[in-house]
């Protein structure tokens, strides 16, 4: 059964969420987990429906969780009775309190929130109605500035890419983890955009399959060769010497460059470094936790036995057997040839390296890129 | 839903596959598709019905599956109406032919037919009732060879190991996969028999999740404690100190040390390496290959897609995605810390000892161990 996304092909940058309309509008999103049978759009009308898309993770990936919190929120102060945007502002934080309880462990979520709520004391002196649609308009804002910052971290990364190379990639980092075109994916994306020939391998990614059902899906969309592989087959894939680098995403960049990432990311680092294979990590200046003196510093997050001992409704271990799932893995910053931001590269990434990057120009407004 | 396997507890030695009877009698075996949620005997009363349980890996694993080929021959002319041993030999090579129609891939299964019919040929002096006990006594020799083999590299193989051990593991190479407590797995229960007090993490093993479903499952039974991962997990672990050794089995060995195995095995031992971990390749002397110069004349079996994107009726891939799917890699000798035989152990393996082991005196006839 093919897809039946709308504009089948390359996906549109607006794809994964959308605002539909003015501040009495609506948001839509790819409900991704009916992926990728069915790519079928949700319709959110209530904070309600929005905070269970994100509670089931029809929408996920850090910056696209930030982008449908604050949409959640100007749905939440739709029908607000307030009168007077002291009112707004009381109801503004209560649904933020609710929206919070959505998915704890999505830092974007919080901060998009936070960003939110500042915005809405920063115009308190305006009318009820004018404030509503500031805030859509700051939720709209993130979505620009997210898309911007996935070109323009594609833009720098399709420089250390080759004509013809394949990219071993692990989880979503792509169009359906952010506004635009994503993050690791971007690279690939803006490589072939550059008329480069990059081709992919997608690890499935065990347990949740992001690799297989979200990254093979969308590079199929947009007519980029990929082949899907089981996690344990990437050694062999590069001692056949069918991989040219590994680019992934990230969740937390420590201050000296270790990286969280979901699972399986270490490993691959270790098989890159054995196979000498160039090990990229492409992330927004925002995944850096400059509070973080290492990858020691970042909780990894434990996760239930189900996801690992059940599949699609059938038990696949023994009843009551010990799981351990940890979601995220740390890569020493050693093992990574370079962090890829939208402010530029920092090859060999080091803490001087780390703070001279998080603090200089943002080179997704000027297209210079400041390689390190 | 608890197992229900009669004898719960430690797995008996003959409970994967047996004979009932003479030879007029039958085979039983666990329909292993049906584990870990149940566990059921098929009986076989026929050699198509041998065929058929062979065919959809109700049994597996190479030592088993010579024993099951070999049982379904005496299962085959339980009703022949020769009236000579020539008419017989006859019968037993068409149902040999048969038989080797199951399952092309499986060496042991060819390996364990050929024995069969040798015996059939040096015996064509007895007459026809005489010579069909003395294949079924064939089959029970093989049986006991491999219980014999199996104790032997248990016994060689734990003395590897130190008290509170954590041995990783992939795929089954234990009692479900022989006639006995397995390869890689009668390192750990003969260890355990010792008083060591030795856990595994067993990695799941996609695609098709021996890890999860057999390993997992037969060590849970025989309460040995295991922890279950995703393959993606075991750097991770490493990297926690949760691992102190590495043990595989092995489906061929080349006469220089490089291993084939499940897919996933040669990732593990650069992981290994990396972390300093022993890795320890378990397998019977009928695995080496000597006739293999190194793993490049290995042939690499090439599985189908679904195994990988679909999962218990469930796609998890997009249709049509291509996907790349070896069952077996290539772990090189070097990356071996040793290997463990019925015959003794290799450490640090190259031409010569693979050689003067494959030569040597069998060690588990008289339990001497040759050390190299």
């Amino acid at each position: 059964m093919a897809p039946v996304c709308p504009g089948q092909g390359a996906l549109m940058p607006s794809d994964t969420i959308r605002w539909v309309g003015d501040e009495n509008g609506h948001a839509e999103l790819i409900d991704q987990t009916r992926l990728p049978l069915e790519c079928e759009y949700i319709t959110c009308r209530t904070i309600e429906r929005m905070w269970e898309a994100i509670r089931v993770l029809s929408i996920r990936g850090a910056p696209a969780l930030g982008i449908a919190a604050a949409m959640g929120l100007v749905l939440g102060i739709k029908d607000s009775r307030a009168e007077t945007s002291a009112g707004l502002l009381e109801d503004i934080q209560k649904q933020k309190q609710y929206l919070e309880t959505s998915r704890p462990t999505a830092v974007n979520l919080f901060w998009a929130l936070e960003r939110m709520e500042r915005v809405a004391r920063e115009n308190r002196h305006l009318p009820v109605a004018a404030l509503r649609r500031r805030l859509l308009d700051e939720a709209l804002a993130m979505q620009e500035e997210d898309r911007r910052i996935c070109r323009a971290i594609g833009k720098n990364g399709a420089e250390l890419l080759h004509h013809g190379d394949c990219v071993l990639t692990h989880c979503n980092a792509g169009a359906l983890a952010t506004a635009d075109y994503g993050t690791a994916l971007a690279v690939v994306y803006r490589a072939n955009e550059e008329g480069k020939r990059v081709s992919v391998i997608a690890g499935e990614t065990r347990p949740l399959l992001q690799g297989a059902r979200l990254t093979a899906w969308e590079l199929k969309e947009s007519a980029i060769p990929v082949t899907l592989i089981c996690d344990n087959m990437a050694a062999r894939v590069m001692h056949e010497k069918r991989v040219d680098a590994v680019v992934v995403g990230a969740d937390r960049i420590a201050s000296n460059g270790d990286t969280a990432n979901k699972i399986g990311t270490y490993g691959l680092s270790v098989l890159a470094m054995w196979h000498r294979v160039p090990f990229y990590v492409a992330a927004p200046i925002s995944t850096f936790d400059m509070q973080a003196a290492d990858g020691d510093a970042i909780p990894i997050e434990q996760r239930g036995r189900e996801e690992v001992a059940c599949w699609g409704g059938h038990t696949v271990a023994p009843p009551e057997v010990d799981v351990y799932n940890p979601a995220f893995d740390i890569t020493p910053a050693g093992n990574i040839t370079a962090i890829i931001t939208e402010k530029g590269v920092a090859s060999a990434p080091d803490r001087a390296k780390m703070a001279s990057l998080h603090a200089g120009p943002d080179s997704s407004q000027n297209n210079t890129k400041t390689s390190q």
